[in-house]
């Protein structure tokens, strides 16, 4: 049975202490982006494949039409047009809901922090999958949520392991707040929840009254445009599900979104206010008008193919050069693949070196906030082009082989024999 | 001396229990923006004053020269180039600092909402001015800030009340997390701080080791242009200074700022991190595009102008009909007029009978997290032409009049004789 550890240096500074913290974040990701270093670190979509005159467009468009209203404060809840082209985004993965069901928050993340602050007191506990989005940990953990995982494998969040722990939480006489969970193309793990998985979580919720929140940025990028049901859709009372343009359409105009039930959706439209008024209109009134006068599904399409390119250059050259030592997660969507590194080697320990051989990733412990993920590190092939993806996961192989090597000559007196030079 | 009472129900159900709860606010504002009524109740600025086109082209501007990155994510502290437009807004007040003192917030609000998730565990003291803007008392609330409110009088805060509400807080062994300001044609009470004020409230700032956060969303909308020194310039190391885009160029592009000692400014950029990963980067772009190459000194002057004359016109219709029974705030820019109505005569009771009589405003006691300011009221002037101002200060006036002579008619046997009809 899963042990429930409940750490007093839980909650604020448990990311300090144990996983990666933000300043460490940042700092990777400032020298991830020096142009000599091929990054797969970010998990930045490549807004250089947006049509930008469509995009001036439709600003210009919104401007002269609607300018006083598009450069004016907008009430808590979002823009009603907008609301309502939000509405066929979900349609597009057969979610049916009504634009009243929604409410519009800057970015996905915006809505993760208010969902954490409506929910989380400190030391309650909030379950995630292991390992989870960064931002959501970083939510939690800023209201002293005390995040426990729940174990995941090629099939996403593995429903015994969920038993396990709430078995667990039930003999430590506590209860969960929430599960969160990215069921499509995981960030980070680049895995989905397979379809009897879903049915078996969603009927988890039930037994253990458990509420859901269902984050979905990646949904729409499946390699093969195919879709299994979102949660929401199987249990929409139980699911507060949150959608984002980030990925599909672009993140530099921060929209996301919330689909929850009344109750929770009318604190949230509250909170949303206390936090800062009201969402940019403008960038509203430019999403409006995209969605209703672009070929955003189209967009869509592109962005797919790009992504499935990538991924595949990337997929293939991991094949090419770490197969023998190292295993990953194979993405049928997304922009991130998950690699396990050889037993012993550590991700973070090792990134000077991958820093040095100008490649960069995000190490394993950054998704957790146990402590774990040593060995692990998340790859991203949103961003680069083929070629330069395919050099990154050259210089990172070589980096890796090297380490195994030094490894094997300081622990194993044999190891001399079997280097390869 | 003041009583400092630490009411049982204080913090997050404070403003729901005694002042006016965010949506009895917000059914008000529902109400206001119907076509009849004549609203001074928003403080929404006249955004239909600006160059729309002009908006139009700098928006085309940065997506041709910039549209990859105006479209993708942004770091946590705000686009340096808009930073440095933002120090050139700042010097327009004699505020001198530096690109890299300043974090961009989703407007003002947003700044406010940090603050207080930095600041303010439950129970934690916060000063205010008494009325004081009713988004701050939101975000002071929503953390379980307890908020003590010191007097105001028509130079602003009062010094002495200061002192007192000090020695108070020191007798019951208790101290304050910051003082909110805003010194500059104060959001309701429409009064600034005098220069002797400034200089006393600084020389206390650090007699009782105080923490100011002075909000300066009206400073550039001096009726004479005049300005007098930000308290951030006397004591930079005793003063978050927050600044927005919202009044003098839009608030639908919620760009804010927060200018802070570099301990609180690092972790800002930590919490807007946590909070929604970052600010757009579509509307940085467009507002430093904005502030690079259009005349937005110009633009300020004309809305200047316009609130000038719209004040201008509100305080002759209020002499012409209310000055017998009223008093008001004599503004010397910015948005507002602050109302006190006869004693004894109710603003929020009244409000319904305004609203039979197609004119909004904003009760008092929406100012106060204690309960005050049942006879007193909020007028905006930002909005409406100055026509209409007048049309609904006289509709005010007579609801105000019948009120009065109602009351005398009931409490008074000699009421009879002295109405006029």
């Amino acid at each position: 049975m899963t042990e429930v550890r409940l750490d007093p240096y839980q909650g604020r500074y448990a990311r300090r202490a144990r996983g990666m913290t933000a300043s460490e974040i940042r700092a990777l990701f400032a020298v991830a982006t020096r142009p000599e270093i091929v990054s797969l670190a970010g998990g930045m979509p490549y807004t250089a494949a947006l049509d930008r005159d469509a995009v001036a467009d439709v600003t210009t468009a919104v401007l002269r039409d609607s300018g006083p209203v598009a450069l004016q404060y907008g009430g808590g809840q979002g823009v009603a047009a907008l609301r309502e082209r939000l509405v066929d985004v979900m349609a597009a993965e057969h979610l049916e809901v009504a634009p009243d069901d929604l409410v519009v928050t800057n970015g996905g993340q915006q809505a993760l922090d208010l969902l954490s602050r409506l929910f989380c007191n400190p030391g309650d506990i909030v379950l995630a999958e292991g390992p989870a989005y960064v931002g959501a940990l970083g939510a939690f953990s800023s209201y002293q949520g005390h995040v426990i995982h729940v174990d995941m494998d090629a099939h996403g969040l593995i429903p015994e392991a969920l038993d396990e722990t709430m078995a667990a939480l039930q003999h430590a006489g506590r209860t969960a707040k929430f599960l969160y969970t990215v069921p499509n193309h995981q960030n980070p793990a680049g895995v989905s929840l397979s379809r009897a998985r879903r049915d078996a979580l969603i009927e988890r919720a039930e037994r253990y009254d458990l509420l859901l929140i269902e984050d979905n940025p990646y949904g729409l990028l499946d390699f093969k445009g195919e879709q299994l049901p979102c949660l929401h859709t199987m249990a929409p009372e139980r699911v507060v599900y949150l959608g984002t343009l980030s990925k599909i359409f672009s993140p530099g105009i921060r929209i996301g979104w919330a689909v929850a039930p009344a109750p929770i959706r009318a604190k949230l439209t509250l909170l949303k206010e206390t936090a800062d008024l009201s969402q940019s209109n403008l960038t509203q009134y430019v999403a409006e008008r995209w969605l209703a006068t672009q070929p955003w599904l189209e967009q869509v399409e592109e962005f797919r193919e790009l992504y499935r390119e990538r991924c595949d250059a990337m997929l293939d050259e991991l094949s090419r050069h770490l197969s023998d030592i190292c295993t990953w997660s194979v993405p049928t969507g997304g922009f991130f693949v998950w690699l396990r590194l050889p037993d012993g080697m550590d991700s973070k320990q090792l990134l000077p070196s991958a820093l040095q051989a100008r490649v960069a990733y995000v190490p394993g412990r950054a998704f957790y906030a146990d402590g774990s993920g040593d060995s692990e590190m998340r790859l991203s092939f949103c961003f680069p082009p083929s070629e330069q993806i395919r050099e990154g996961v050259r210089r990172l192989a070589r980096v890796i082989r090297d380490q195994a090597a030094l490894r094997a000559a300081m622990y194993d007196a044999t190891a001399q024999q079997e280097r390869t030079p």
